[in-house]
């Protein structure tokens, strides 16, 4: 089963914390034991799991994904975005976690990470559900 | 289920589209809802899905990476790619995506990138499904 | 079905290579065809799967990773360890692989890697099997 729903997000570079959000949808699904693939459907996003305790942890690491891969570097792509399409790729666009219990088990300190690397704009994240 | 198929590279870093043979073996399977993972036996090749509209976005990425993880670095494995065995964990060694009704459900814009980075060579891709 | 067992894991970055205690999760497991997610409950541990045989192609890694993203940078993350977290996201948290006949399918050069960016620490692997 594969459930969407949409993130708003801000300008340029952001993160969002879609943990609460991809809990509901295991909960109120019916896998007991499986994984939850949590993708995104665009090409600037990235979905990865990190820190959610100290919001500086988000700063620092847009910070130096800039820094490695900047905005302007004699890119060929003329939409101006390639930057954007790497920190996806570097990221990843999707994350796999297990299903315990009828829940997402995530370690106590990680939360889902929705990295929009091209923002601002409505995009929709996708979470699916196997197992039994 | 997992299925195999070969892909032959080029020289060097290069960048092959999958995403019509990973199509087709998910369109001959039996999964409705669930997801598929694309992976490589490979140690220097990485799995990733991102635009494959343009086609610059490959070159710039290509690009990028070798500028930010040379080909020569002072690295002591002798066979002489290690850079390319980083290429590969930093892009993943498999990309997760949703089934819906019986295919592989991808962005408008995304496509499945096959980046063998320590090229020419003929390479196999494996597409496993799970679901219902 | 989830199993999870420790690692202790050396000082500073480190790679464990986890792939014979995931292969004897996977083997007394019931699942004959499908995939094996192995995932990490931390904030600052990687998994990936790369070459297993020349040890010298993990120090490179290590010693790369070090070079792009230094221990300090300007980070305001008061903890110290921020370059561990985005390591752990550039490495990806999690790896997803084929189970074929019962078995764990790598290449065969393939091992699976638990890179601790923040030890030494008693950390945990989690093991999922779906399938059938």
């Amino acid at each position: 089963m594969t459930k969407e729903f949409p993130v708003e997000t801000g300008a340029g570079d952001t993160i969002t914390d879609i943990t609460d959000a991809v809990q509901k949808v295991v909960s109120s699904g019916r896998i007991e034991e499986g994984i939850c693939v949590v993708s995104s459907p665009h090409t600037t996003v990235g979905v990865t799991v990190n820190e959610n305790y100290d919001p500086d942890v988000k700063k620092d690491m847009l910070m130096k994904l800039v820094d490695l891969i900047p905005r302007e570097d004699g890119y060929r792509h003329m939409e101006g975005n390639s930057a954007a399409h790497l920190k996806a790729t570097i990221t990843g666009i999707s994350v796999t976690l297990p299903i315990i219990d009828g829940r997402l088990a995530l370690g106590r300190w990680q939360g889902i990470y929705f990295c929009d690397y091209d923002g601002p704009r409505r995009r929709r994240v996708r979470v699916s559900i196997v197992g039994s």
